[in-house]
């Protein structure tokens, strides 16, 4: 792992510039990127310009926002005019859209460096590209965003775009030791991304929480949220720490199969939470919180179920074109769907608007949740991305989540998760910050 | 106008097959496409095959579907894997998606004939790109569904894919005298097509009401509506004629510019329905309608910035592309979208939701509400589709409607509006059958 700087509190100060930090980043990127293959294309001497004419808005302090000259990667299910968009699918090898999709295009207009596509799962689903764990290259980086989760924890990036239908931002931030943020249901205009599922959310993976703010800020407030969504809400400047009144303590289903050493560490943590005099609310000492645990056991089961029948196209189209171009994965899931009627989905979208209704019950009682981002550091192994249970009810809920990087187990980074309400993404950067303060000496190196 | 048969009625009855069918519709495209320019692409051997093993199934009384063997037309802003997809833009001439819509691959496994690509505006917006009405050559057939209205109307084709965010569905139908269906919001999958604003909808052009209902009952029953929607619900056979209760009377801001024959004409129908024993409702009998007639005073406004915000993604990726590839209208859409703030954005929506609320509580009062398609016929010229202000509401609002038509002025077709609550489109249906009973005699020749 190497230390980087952060390009938010680095280039106003004149003491570094755009130039001078992609040219660090590439440098890591040369030494570690044969190892750890986070990326499918960079687009170096595309970076290079964009830098220099960030350098040039820096030098007389005229910058387009906060996050002018920052290298940012992008999953590669996000369309760029510059590269290709390939989805970890060989049906789309070597495929280009010809234009940017709304994050890339906002990103460029707020001075941002497009550096490079991320590796990506199979069209952001669970069949892995190989992309291996910075920390240990025998294990995953997590899934689906798995080269933009490693090249940040890599040092080779300070953030970049992730998207999250199931686990795709918390796991592999979790795995990664670096920040995973996937916001509310619809605060990022899918645009031109290839993740058109109604659970799914485009988010950040960082090296700090600022940068996961500023880029989702800086994208939302140029094209939007998703059409019809208001967007993520909040200010340009991260809001600041802020003790909580209380937190909630969710198990979720993921607690029977979290391994022993994630539990006590995530026990201790507790403690010092509790040491802080935050009340902890757990499922014995308030029925709500025992109904929502006893709601998200189906958690799980309805994300795959909706996600399949949602998957029904464009599966459908791309099995015509090529069978052999699916994963048996994909087949699979085509098939649940295949199996599945227009009833039986909707039967699932209105549990899952229970669930919801549920859940935005805990506003009155409290300012966020907060479980585990895993089971355990990620596991040995590059033929699956690991267990995404923990991350599920986050996207089940459509509400915003953050994983930050405090926590270790064998010697490795595992995340603490927590979850705010569903449009209240700038007050759970409130709570993340505070929880990043009392952790601070938890961080990695590097990771601010 | 030439009179056709419906699919539907006849090749159940072996007195049709759906080859032959085909081949009465390529006939009429012969004779009539070089006047009405209805098409940008055909697939001719495609749909000779498709009709051929449609047959092969109705031969043996197994067909996939009510709407196996029918032939269809694809507004092009639909990917169809064996079509290019133009979207009426020189941006994308000859482009090539390499796989089906979510709509086109749904109704190619209910057995329909995709038969070609039809005409749409620049990115089903406002720019036309030169299809003629059939009914008068010199006028326009309306837009954004340029090309699948006039075919219909021709006879070219029984039924069509439209979509509409504005008026793209209901005012088409209205100038060339089919009808036009536009479902609840998000109840057609969108999937694959490049209609991705909010109140953006999927929709049929038809010459019977039957095939509207039953084209888009097959595509929901396969790929559903919209990701996270309920989809398109009701019995798969078309709903049967029901008298109403009553009926609102919505002038909408299209009444003060409609023409004196399209008000004296809608005011003749409003007498045949009261002598039917239905009871109309307007805003001089009832206060929430008098307040539901001022809220849609901001109709058009509102829907014009919510789709200009929303449009700023692609347009901007556009414009960075080639900015002589769009019109001086989308430019101007981008300049608009660019002059607004998220929260305005945020303001609209928000205005809009509180207008839907008000008009679901007519519900409780009424089976539906009723007005002009149009403010009068299809307009000479082709240098603009014609004013979409009767179309607005609908779509703003997101509740189905339906143009019949069932009305004349100047000796041309104008169409009936009847619009509907959300997700009871069902229930429309059997309204608009018992229009059309009432109406049976002002059809126009070939229309059931």
């Amino acid at each position: 792992m190497r230390p980087y700087d952060r390009a938010r509190a680095v280039f106003p100060t004149g003491r570094d510039a755009p130039n001078d930090y992609l040219e660090r980043c590439l440098a890591t990127i040369a030494e570690l990127e044969p190892q750890v293959g986070a990326f499918v294309h960079l687009n170096e001497p595309g970076a290079r310009e964009a830098a220099s004419r960030s350098a040039a808005r820096w030098s007389v302090f005229d910058p387009l926002s906060l996050i002018d000259g920052m290298p940012v990667g992008i999953k590669d299910i996000v369309e760029t005019i510059d590269m290709p968009t390939e989805m970890g699918s060989p049906l789309y090898a070597g495929w280009q859209s010809g234009r940017d999709a709304a994050t890339v295009a906002a990103l460029r207009e707020a001075g941002a460096v497009i550096l490079g596509k991320t590796v990506t799962t199979e069209f952001a689903a669970t069949h892995p590209a190989g992309t291996r764990n910075p920390w240990d290259p025998s294990r995953t980086p997590g899934g689906s965003s798995s080269g933009s989760a490693a090249a940040v924890a890599a040092g080779m990036l300070p953030a970049a775009l992730g998207t999250q239908v199931v686990g795709s931002i918390i796991r592999p931030a979790s795995y990664c030791g670096c920040y995973g943020f996937k916001p509310s249901l619809g605060a990022i205009n899918r645009g031109g991304s290839h993740d058109g599922l109604s659970q799914s959310c485009h988010g950040a993976l960082s090296a700090s929480l600022e940068d996961a703010w500023n880029l989702c800020w800086a994208i939302a407030a140029r094209v939007g949220g998703d059409p019809g969504y208001p967007g993520l809400a909040g200010p340009e400047v991260m809001p600041a720490a802020k003790t909580p009144r209380s937190l909630v303590l969710l198990e979720t289903p993921g607690w029977k199969i979290a391994s022993d050493e994630a539990k006590q560490t995530f026990a201790s943590a507790l403690a010092r939470i509790r040491e802080a005099d935050v009340v902890v609310i757990d499922r014995q000492s308030n029925t709500l919180v025992a109904d929502i645990e006893v709601a998200l056991e189906a958690a799980l089961l309805l994300s795959r179920r909706i996600n399949a029948f949602e998957s029904r196209w464009p599966l459908n189209t791309y099995r015509e074109k090529n069978r052999n171009g699916l994963s048996r994965a994909m087949l699979e899931r085509l098939a649940e769907a295949e199996a599945m009627t227009l009833d039986d989905y909707r039967a699932d979208v209105s549990r899952r608007a229970q669930i919801r209704e549920l859940f935005a019950q805990l506003g009155g009682l409290t300012d966020g949740a907060i479980t585990l981002s895993a089971t355990g550091p990620a596991p040995v192994g590059l033929h699956s991305t690991g267990d995404p249970i923990f991350a599920v009810p986050g996207s089940l809920l459509g509400v915003p989540a953050i994983s930050l990087p405090v926590l270790r187990a064998e010697n490795l980074p595992l995340g603490l998760q927590v979850l705010g309400f569903e449009q209240q993404d700038a007050a759970l950067f409130s709570l993340a910050a505070w929880l990043r303060e009392l952790f601070e000496d938890s961080l990695p190196r590097g990771v601010k």
